[in-house]
């Protein structure tokens, strides 16, 4: 029997910022343009024009943002880069969309964005004041009713830890288990901007945007935070808050040992 | 002979936030929207459609934003106002342009939201990396060489105080004096962002733009900190350096004694 021969590769580590507004998110989707495609696409104009395939550390939904995305790409062997080259090479070819590679650097075949990240951190920019946002729209989720973030920070505390997150996870959510554990629930002001940053090892879908939802009801005092606790224990999404909007959320960073971009 | 009686009006304060982008700038003019058209637009509207007029603090030129630019509205004595309702009428008609009224306050008709300020401040932010921006385009100065903040700081220093500032006033700027005192002029990183903070009682038309176009040639390394102060000295726009772009560029705040919105 012979073994099938896979076309020898080189795998490159990417770093990504970009403004997810207008874009469907990173999943490569009919509906419209995303992130993996144009990545993807830019990466084959590299490779003289084969095909890229990647894999992210982090599906960011339509309209999330990202400050510091990982991803990796497998080009052809026979092409001769540089980390100059390709994050200059690729950001060339991202234009004019609103996408940018920060670095890059090569990876062993057997490093993953995904599998070799440690954690992923969030954060969620929410505008708390009266007027609407100019310099920030579609960059914050605009909540006029003032939040009281100690409050907030007493229901965030509730949830960090390892628990089933079900009442947190999206229903369509595909992991096979509902249990996370959340190192870090920040909950803090600055001027007329709340921010909430949260880390953990990974996070189920719509994870941060549910727990913002509901931390939201409780900066409003519609909700007591124990009532979080309740939440959370009936492992049942009803029982949580809606889901905070796209806008707000950003993908800060993602955690690898050792960090291939050092 | 007979006084002719001018029409009773009521004057109101208002403080704005704007995305320049886009935008000709505060005044009126026939090539494009301006914050004043707008602005006068929405106010006729709460007015009954009769004309308002406004004056505002500092005349940002097309591409600059605000964070807290003040203007002043005479608006009919007859129409009943609350802060509130001012405040909402002119955001609700400003849509969908990225123009907010962040606050709003009766005054007396002898004060002025231009010669009653005591000092305005602007601050400048530069995006100091070798990648373009994605959620700052249009918000910030891009400049991929690195930027030696401290030299900056010792340039900016020499600019400090009472001067003739012929070099770093646009041609076209017409106030009668070349002479303003800077009140600070102060140069700070925060991550990938440069950051210049100027204040004073007035500025010359272009000033803050052709001074931080001086600084960043100190910045890269291609002018000597003791240059800036014999292009001070020179009295010729053409001594110092290029007019940085507008997009940088935040009217951050107004002052006045007392302060209307306190």
């Amino acid at each position: 029997m012979i073994e099938e021969e896979l076309a020898p590769v080189q795998r490159w580590a990417v770093k990504l910022e970009y403004d997810g507004t207008g874009l469907v998110g990173w999943q490569r989707q009919k509906s419209g343009v995303s992130v993996q495609s144009l990545l993807e696409e830019a990466a084959a104009r590299l490779a003289n024009n084969r095909p890229v395939s990647s894999i992210t550390a982090g599906r960011t939904d339509s309209g999330v943002h990202a400050l510091a995305q990982v991803a990796h790409l497998d080009f052809p062997a026979d092409v001769r880069f540089s980390r100059h080259s390709v994050r200059e090479g690729l950001s060339y070819h991202l234009k004019p969309h609103n996408v940018v590679v920060l670095d890059a650097a090569q990876v062993d075949t057997d490093w993953s964005a995904r599998f070799s990240a440690i954690w992923r951190s969030y954060q969620y920019r929410i505008l708390n004041r009266r007027s609407r946002p100019t310099l920030l729209a579609g960059q914050v989720w605009h909540v006029k009713s003032t939040l009281d973030v100690e409050k907030m920070q007493e229901a965030a505390n509730i949830l960090v830890g390892s628990h089933d997150f079900t009442s947190f996870r999206a229903v369509a959510c595909q992991a096979h288990s509902p249990l996370r554990t959340l190192d870090q629930l920040e909950v803090s002001r600055h001027g007329d901007e709340v921010i909430v940053f949260a880390k953990a090892r990974s996070f189920l879908h719509h994870q941060v945007r549910n727990m913002v939802g509901t931390l939201k009801l409780v900066g409003i005092g519609a909700w007591l935070p124990e009532r979080v606790a309740d939440a959370l224990e009936a492992r049942n999404r009803c029982a949580a808050g809606p889901t905070a909007p796209p806008e707000g959320l950003y993908l800060n960073g993602v955690g690898y040992d050792p960090d291939p971009f050092d």
